[in-house]
């Protein structure tokens, strides 16, 4: 087994025995891919991950899944595979029967958050004596802590958003007189160019007042010149270790002008940008969430335009691109070094336009690396 | 309330009044559009349908979906929305307290097959001395049996796939030397231009030696004069019912040449064309499944190509491009009228061609209605 997933199950075994508990059966979700470095869409066909508290981790797979499995860095993983001819059940009491705990006392089990209620009341008979909670209990503080491998795959994706920013931003002027979705899909194509797996979200193209609102859709606005456009996307990018099909995204936002800006645009440009590097300068081991949300809040209240800055000012990302730590108001959770989340405080003045700055950040420390590290003004044009 | 999903409902109560159970609960699913016309993807926000065997049928839903749940062809059932502000167990609480059965006794709940363990788990603490059982052991009877509504969306799903099926065929010879990949691309092109959503798989574009693969991935290998093309494809397209966002797929395979066929290709499809008709013609209520295979199989066997056909003979389609009925060896459930399935046979001759001919068809009170009904040879051009 590669180190960072030796490491990774350790610490899981360390928690589920302060826990209290025998065993955690994940299902393909983030967690088992956390665990596993495997990335699957959930189906009806049994694959779980068993790690007990103490015994040898395991893999119940179809027989479909061997060649692909074989390729992944898990050589200290038992993979039991079930075929066509098989129950996946049976298979699955003979992994159970091989561990230290008896399968009929009053064990504890953490199951995967997501998994199906199929699975969860298959578990049920397999130990019917069993107390059932759930796997997050266990791996939302590891997964919070992004590892060295994490965070190395987390700067390749951001500096592909990056790149594709700065790209985007010089070429300015070319853009007026296509449309928001035309603009959308060129970003889609030089964030594959630039070594991305494919977006990682539905790319934000924003024009003029189509950019008040926080989730709009690229459409056939056409953009043109004056217009502050919200440039909000990233790709996903191939972890780092070898044989895992695991991928991390980035998620950047600019708000640019072609040409001059509108009126009172400057200052709510300038208003957002410093409420992000307030944000940024808030964060260190030990402070709360809601106290990042607070310092990026109170630059935006302190210039009137609280009331339009309508989210939170930003939310954890790894192998998910919203996961904790939520950065919203009165979220008392403590900041640790290696928790990644955005910063994206946003002004939005209906009918109007909208400005929203967003970088990634670690925490270090000692306070705080930016993922993200482009031009942050609205000026285009090489 | 519209007529079918007050059909669905009540049918829905009748099998809990059966099966003895209390309540049933769904989560975004299939199940969950089945019942109330409402698709959407599932997420860590509490989004449950409720129906008791007696009371109201009830939504518990994030406020966020307000607008879009107002436009369901739903007027009948009670809608419970839950803010920010709100605990959505304290909400959905509220709901199981208004039904007849005592929350905290002996009740028999049955719940979405795909529920999220976290959901689970939920219930289980709102429900401390339920049993719990899985939804689809009162839907499943009724969701593979399709109502008129249903059937009329999938005639026009296979008309769809029909027309550009005869499109490709009739182009033919335009497509020696562009790629599977490119082909497939056009194939996807004209499914949304022919008024599909979008494809409802990846399209399968297998020339030459690469047919032998059932599951191929269309890729950069170009097509050539003589090769015969497996294709395979079908478009999702929304269901009749106003509001609703349920859609049904087509699924429908040719296997076309472009030029000369090689040496024994000619045998070979007219083996798989006889062998799916004879698994149509032996399609009517009560037969079994594995009959249906069985008339497949037999075609092929005794031409002797019978170790060449590597999968079953159909599976299922409805709101899954893949569910029940599987029309597999051994199958002892009986056809049933309105259920659709694939028939489906082919002939695998590794390193040389493969030949797959799918149609989707409807059990009718009698025989089979093909929803697919578009030329099965192999000849291509006008």
């Amino acid at each position: 087994m590669s180190a960072p997933f030796e490491r990774r199950i350790e610490a899981c075994r360390r928690r589920l025995e302060e826990a209290g508990a025998d065993l955690i059966v994940c299902f393909p979700s983030p967690n088992l891919t956390y665990l596993s470095g495997f990335e699957e869409t959930p189906s009806e066909r049994h694959l779980w991950l068993f790690v007990p508290e103490s015994g040898a981790p395991a893999l119940l797979a179809p027989t479909m899944y061997e060649a692909q499995l074989a390729e992944l860095p898990i050589s200290g993983m038992q993979l039991h595979l079930w075929g066509d001819a098989d129950d996946p059940l049976e298979t699955a009491a003979d992994v159970i029967e091989g561990y230290s705990f008896d399968p009929t006392g009053p064990v504890t089990v953490l199951v995967d958050d997501r998994m199906w209620a199929t699975f969860s009341q298959d578990l049920r008979t397999l130990l019917p004596a069993a107390e059932f909670g759930l796997a997050s209990a266990v791996l939302e503080p590891l997964r919070i802590r992004k590892d060295d491998v994490e965070l190395e795959t987390l700067r390749r994706a951001g500096a592909i958003a990056d790149q594709v920013s700065l790209e985007i931003r010089e070429r300015g002027d070319e853009f007026v007189g296509t449309t928001e979705a035309e603009l959308a899909s060129e970003i889609d194509r030089l964030l594959t160019a630039a070594g991305g797996v494919e977006p990682a979200f539905e790319t934000i193209v924003a024009a003029g007042s189509n950019g008040a609102r926080p989730h709009h859709q690229s459409g056939s606005r056409e953009i043109r010149t004056g217009d502050p456009i919200v440039l909000d996307f990233g790709a996903f990018v191939p972890s780092d270790l070898d044989g895992g099909t695991a991928r991390y995204p980035g998620d950047q936002t600019r708000t640019i002008v072609v040409g001059d800006p509108p009126d009172e645009y400057e200052r709510v440009h300038k208003t957002v940008e410093e409420a992000q590097q307030a944000a940024v300068d808030a964060i260190e081991p030990g402070v709360t969430a809601g106290a990042i949300d607070r310092a990026a809040r109170s630059v935006i209240d302190d210039a009137g335009y609280g009331d339009s800055f309508v989210h939170r000012t930003g939310h954890g990302v790894g192998l998910e691109v919203h996961e904790p730590p939520y950065i919203a108001a009165g979220n008392a959770r403590e900041l640790e070094p290696g928790m990644v989340f955005s910063v994206e405080p946003g002004i939005y003045l209906d009918g109007a336009f909208g400005v929203r700055i967003e970088d990634l950040v670690a925490v270090t420390e000692t306070g705080a690396e930016r993922l993200n590290d482009t031009v942050r003004g609205w000026e285009t044009g090489r």
